[in-house]
């Protein structure tokens, strides 16, 4: 395998490099710097497809179980293609990455691991995630590594359902009763201060220019999504300061270590495949 | 609506009535004998299906999350045509019938309210309840009712599919290494007493002999579906003795009163669609 190297994190498993033959047999696989960049993407995606599994026993009608259930799956299924692919560099797999990182060698940006709240808080960061999903894979399906397009190029089109599916949620609750107005509006104020760090910098990008979409681009494309939205909504954009960000260094959220234990658990009780 | 009557159970939404137009406009109405009927099935259905959404934070590997995932979101589908077509006769909806009922009012057999314990009980459960949903749909896709047939139809190729990959886990845990041969034992064990409450008297079923499919003459082909493949794993057939039993009227065991609290909690803080 070429560029095979250590990767950039603690694999916690005693049998990481026994138990793991090429994981992607006859495929590409990713230089370290691009599966650094898909470290960070696929960890998105994981760290999401986890809390809207949470929904499956709850949401407030039977069709919406199926409906975040399915779209939970969609995004589980980006998650494993982009570890895969981002394992490739390094000999190691999806599983080894999802379930024997610490929190502090997770990627993910703070916004998707964000509690699910109420279910207008849940349709507020499925707003803002489906639209910056939107934007990222849009770009990415014409990326020089041909990989990650094809990855982007498939979940672009399932995110386009998803982002749909929001803005009718969106809408639907903005324009209900009081109280539904009233807790969209609360769900989109606990989102925002996650929104700005979706376009900073992420090194990983930078390393690989020809390959990522640099974040900052993202941000007029995304607010071409979710501006008309919110108006269509008679939402205001919220004013709220935007949190401090960090997630692509390590940086996250008090709610990230809870979800991860959740996550977690099974697979390190008895570490090296099932039991 | 022909045969609309007051259905055997309390709803408790104040809007019940109100808000509920006929919920498959156009479609055939159950009469009250055959939608109690289509509530046991229903009921069986919705409940297995909040416990295998308790899996997708939680499998041991990424590609079981999704599979687990798939297979809830199959058998909630089974739940939901149920369900709509028993509240047809009743003028209630799906989502009243899942969120506002208590639990003696449920009428699923205990199986399927089991606990997931480890992962080696759940492939247990799934075996069991995948090889009895695929004898019940195979013959209730023969049954006079036309809506009802449909629905198993359709549901049989699926649940034939669940059968596969329960058979396939329990053959690589019961075959795999002491711990996991260890686990997959208890599990049966622990699954085994709630095998025969599936093939015990129904009252709904026996109030329309030409509509459902008599519980005990499922037994052996049930049989002829999970002794082969216990045999292929190597393990004796449990000799538990039987639970009880008695979810058909409403006896049920202590892991439902949990699985109900968390499923219908959102739905009841503000009865009558969302706020």
């Amino acid at each position: 395998m070429q560029h095979q190297q250590q990767p950039p994190f603690a694999v916690l498993t005693p049998e990481a490099t026994a138990a793991s033959a090429d994981p992607r047999d006859g495929a590409a696989s990713a230089s370290a710097d691009v599966a650094r960049y898909a470290l960070g993407l696929g960890d998105d995606a994981l760290v999401l497809a986890q809390r809207l599994g949470e929904w499956i026993a709850g949401a407030p009608e039977l069709e919406e179980d199926v409906a975040l259930g399915n779209i939970g799956l969609d995004v589980l299924g980006h998650a494993r293609s982009l570890l895969t692919y981002a394992g490739s560099a390094w000999n190691t797999t999806e599983d080894e990455l999802a379930y024997f990182r610490d929190e502090a060698d997770f990627r993910c940006r703070q916004v998707f691991e964000q509690p699910n709240g109420d279910f207008a808080r849940t349709v507020a960061r499925q707003l803002v995630v489906s639209a910056y999903f939107a934007v990222l894979y849009r770009g990415l399906a014409g990326s020089a590594d041909a990989t990650l397009a094809a990855i982007a190029a498939k979940a672009a089109k399932e995110v386009a359902y998803h982002l749909d599916h929001s803005i009718i949620w969106l809408v639907r609750l903005a324009l209900g009763t009081g109280e539904s107005r009233r807790r969209m509006v609360a769900g989109l104020e606990a989102t925002w201060p996650f929104v700005d760090e979706l376009f900073a910098d992420d090194p990983a990008a930078d390393a690989v220019p020809d390959v990522a979409i640099a974040p900052a681009t993202l941000r007029e494309p995304f607010d071409a999504l979710v501006l008309p939205a919110l108006a269509r909504a008679e939402l205001p954009v919220p004013a709220t300061p935007s949190a401090r960000g960090g997630g692509r260094l390590g940086v996250h959220s008090e709610a990230l270590g809870p979800l991860l234990a959740e996550m977690q658990v099974l697979a390190r009780r008895h570490p090296g495949a099932v039991w």
